[in-house]
């Protein structure tokens, strides 16, 4: 379709916006992942929730490390299988083909890591049951265990026990001439949604002309930055955050300057940490049965010791102490205590963050507001790296972005720290450094008071995902779990809000934001950035509701290239 | 000074109006309740959240069991004082003075069960330490055992050790008298909310015109009720969970009854169940550190027998069979087994129901669809109670309100329902049985699409504490101990939105919805019975966007019917 539509035109056959009507965006989307082979007829053993799109087949794997050792250092291709992953799971994600988990949604820690990565997920496959000690996995009478191939297929959820074979996707020159065509027609700008120097090249090489939502805690996940981040979470005074957070502050600094770099001359919009802290700390039931085995372990220990005092009564004492080493595998009891030290004050500090809603919680500038020594890092780093490739002659666009904000007032507090730092920076090199500052309009009180946003906000971004779960009062990840299919299946919702902006309610708040930011600044740039960011009905929209561009993850932007020139071309 | 307000209204000296508006309604509020001695001096041993006004002085008491038996039983006055309370403790609410806590906010258990039923409660006592094994609490060096003595002040939320003398509220004949004259001079109606026949009593006695909402939750929280509720909530299949709730149905027609009688000829607002239904149900933690302990003994209890089959060898088997059953209390090792599978199950359900943001989850009309046998049980036991109280001859106006509601379809779902019950029970009773059919507000999609929920419901009741918590994205437990006291420090926040309804926001969607919904119903009758319907300020923001009615808990009904006169009479 994509070839004929272009060679027709060429013939002088259609007209360029006939050659771009023919091929519907949802076509695109199949093109450009690795899809199952159309022949096979081989029955699904389970299904989940189709998390992240393209299929892949792999040896399951259930841990991160695991998927390291046989997938990056083994070569081997494997499918990380895990109950749930968390941040520290993040290195399985680079080893894996893909991803498949027993709980959680489409806005699970996995669907959405999967996602940006663009690696096929199916999440939340609830008949499977996953027995990580024994590593091995249960459907039915079924048992996947280790080193076993599966294949999943992230576009409708389905996973496969054994190999399916896949057809890979193809970007021809002919779709590389029609997506520029789309470019041209386009009246709204595609960019992507990118957190590392990697993503923004291939963002880059799927056409986005900038970036317009870099997740800056996505840089917090790594396993050399994991521990430096809890120390900054679990610090007891300023002073020890604030060393944390110097460490931290060279290396965020060389990711945006990668990131800078990557996509010079379009902008990249950085957006200031927003997850709630506690989400980079080991759950509290993981951490209870954690000490529930070195309590465990501690008594055995103990009992050895009793054990070898008793044998020292009975045999020499030399035969004693021998005999209880081997015993206890040279466990000593100091290091267990230690080990339950550690965890005890680990759980303790997981319980003073618990919050009921997490969702609504501690999270975004109200982090910024209450530790501004974490943004202040942020916003270092940016303008720094905004120096260093001035000097080094790069011409770039630096756009800060502030989460979760319902009021004004939140925006003038870190408004005026970035004008500090920016002060501060330019006294050290001497020269201006320039940055666009915006908001995060995900919050529904930040719609109705667009108009005294709009005074501090160079531009707005809708965070869909946010604002849709706001509007309708739905925990993305219960709703989808629990009662959303219900829902669907019985009408009372036609499709799901989280795929498909919701035009009735999200839309109109949209709508009434842009007109009262705009009443303010008419110049105000708007964007969107949830996923909804590359959904053809919603691209639609979004040029109806006067947006100025939108951001999707790096693999949707052909999609959304081609869907906004044919909202572009709408009458 | 109401006092002489009234006086001298009788004496000519001043109009009705001007004896009215003498009379601040905070100032009301200080009557209402029990207040501290104003000539106390002694320095508060810890400070909580004020959760619930007026004081109180009792013995320290460490669970709900031990306020029973000395409250209730002993005649004595105590206060309850835990780490947090759950539906099981209601009643230690009973029986006690007033509740300390020193985990929650304003909207947890605690708070809003003590200020529903009037009584003082001090809220998130951080420096109070609890331990309930020990039945002792900790703040700093100072130790509080059961039996001590304390006194906390819900109004300030200040906690002290000993007993302070309190000063009672008096409800004298010059402010039955003012009340009277504030009622003339209001537009709003004001109602009360009220759960029991009691509380309808008491809202009676303060001069309510109605209940605006009864929550019906609140009814499964009785002893006896409790495990009918869980068998519901644990039900496999459908037929289980149909037994439960036709064990609950006469109970609710009863409940239903009282309510409607004490109520008469007022309506009476019963609002369908709301609450995620794993609040019921214990804490994942709790039954974890319960299988511990059961583990740990049956540990000990398979312990003793091998130490009886040991000790059978060397002595007598009668005599070890003795000992052992000495040994272990004789306690058998199949009642642990039962009670360890009994909490395993509980914890697996536990975990099912397990959602990540509870408020915004699997509740209220989601619950009403997904199980649509509790929402029937419901409105059968208000349709029958109403077609009881005809009979006797009792003037009553039901009104159905569905929770939660973000679209239309919701509504005319759960309607149908209801439409068929009712045919259901007039063909049983012959006779007709009218009740109003509504809908809360409290999700913001609900404003939004407030025109075609309009042409369902026939009255809107805005639940502004979830509207709050929606339109702010802040969840009131988790932001009212973590940053909002630093927003207002900071005024970045000028008032707690919980307390204070936020004009510039939530105000602002009220007017929407009200415009909407009037402009398909103009005679759509519109209320308020979320906390801020027994504020003055906002009770004033009430008339001006259009309200009918505010509806609050009973013992602020004389401040809401002073401040209504208030507003009423602004220019």
């Amino acid at each position: 379709m994509v070839r004929t539509s272009v060679e027709m035109e060429q013939e002088g056959l259609i007209t360029r916006d006939e050659a771009l009507l023919r091929v519907e965006p949802a076509i695109l989307e199949q093109m450009l992942y690795p899809q199952l082979d159309p022949a096979n007829k081989t029955m699904p053993l389970a299904q989940g929730l189709p998390a992240s799109p393209g299929a892949a087949c792999g040896h399951a794997v259930f841990d991160a490390d695991r998927a390291e050792t046989l997938g990056r250092d083994g070569g081997q291709r494997v499918i990380l299988l895990r109950e749930e992953t968390k941040p520290e799971d993040i290195h399985g994600f680079f080893a894996s083909e893909g991803i498949l988990t027993s709980r959680g949604g489409k806005t699970s820690h996995a669907a959405v890591v999967a996602r940006s990565m663009g690696k096929p997920c199916v999440a939340g496959a609830e008949d499977v049951s996953v027995d990580v000690s024994k590593r091995e996995a249960y459907v039915g009478d079924a048992v996947i265990k280790e080193g076993d191939l599966i294949t999943i297929d992230g576009s409708n959820g389905d996973v496969y026990l054994g190999e399916i074979s896949t057809v890979e996707p193809e970007f021809t020159p002919e779709l590389e001439k029609l997506l520029e065509w789309a470019d041209d027609a386009a009246k709204l700008l595609v960019m992507a949604n990118a957190d590392t120097p990697d993503d923004a090249q291939r963002a880059v090489t799927y056409g986005a002309r900038g970036i317009g939502l870099c997740r800056t805690e996505r840089m917090f996940n790594s396993i050399e930055r994991l521990p430096i981040v809890i120390e900054m979470i679990v610090a007891e005074t300023n002073e020890e955050r604030k060393a944390a957070l110097d460490k931290l502050l060279p290396m965020q600094r060389e990711d945006f300057k990668g990131l800078f770099k990557a996509m010079s001359p379009y902008p990249v919009t950085i957006r200031l940490l927003d997850p709630p802290i506690h989400e980079f700390l080991p759950s509290e039931r993981q951490l209870m049965e954690d000490l529930d085995n070195l309590y465990h372990l501690r008594r055995s220990v103990s009992g050895m010791d009793i054990l070898a005092g008793t044998m020292a009564l009975l045999h020499s004492p030399e035969d004693a102490r021998r005999e209880a080493a081997e015993m206890r595998g040279y466990i000593e009891l100091h290091v267990v205590e230690e080990a339950i030290a550690k965890k005890e004050t680990m759980l303790q500090k997981v319980r003073v963050l618990f919050e009921t809603n997490p969702m609504l919680g501690h999270r975004g500038v109200r982090l910024g507001i209450t530790f501004p020594e974490i943004y202040a890092m942020q916003i270092r780093a940016v303008l720094e790296a905004t120096a260093e490739c001035a000097k080094e002659g790069i011409e770039i666009h630096p756009q800060v972005m502030v989460p979760q904000v319902c009021t004004a007032e939140e925006l003038k507090h870190v408004k005026q720290s970035a004008d500090n730092i920016r002060k501060d920076v330019e006294a050290a090199v001497g020269k201006e450094v320039d940055f666009h500052f915006g908001t995060m309009i995900e919050v529904v009180r930040a719609c109705m008071r667009a108009d005294s946003l709009a005074e501090e906000a160079d531009f707005f971004s809708f965070g869909t995902n946010d604002l849709t779960q706001a509007t309708f009062s739905f925990s993305r990840e219960d709703a989808e779990n629990k009662f959303l299919p219900m829902y669907n299946e019985n009408d009372i919702l036609q499709d799901n809000p989280f795929e498909v902006l919701d035009v009735k309610g999200v839309g109109k708040l949209m709508e009434l934001a842009v007109k009262w930011g705009r009443e303010v600044r008419p110049d105000l740039k708007v964007g969107i950035c949830g996923e909804h960011g590359g959904h053809p009905a919603s691209i639609k929209f979004c040029q109806k509701a006067g947006l100025n561009y939108v951001s999707c993850s790096a693999p949707r932007v052909p999609v959304a290239r081609l869907a906004a020139a044919h909202a572009g071309l709408m009458k």
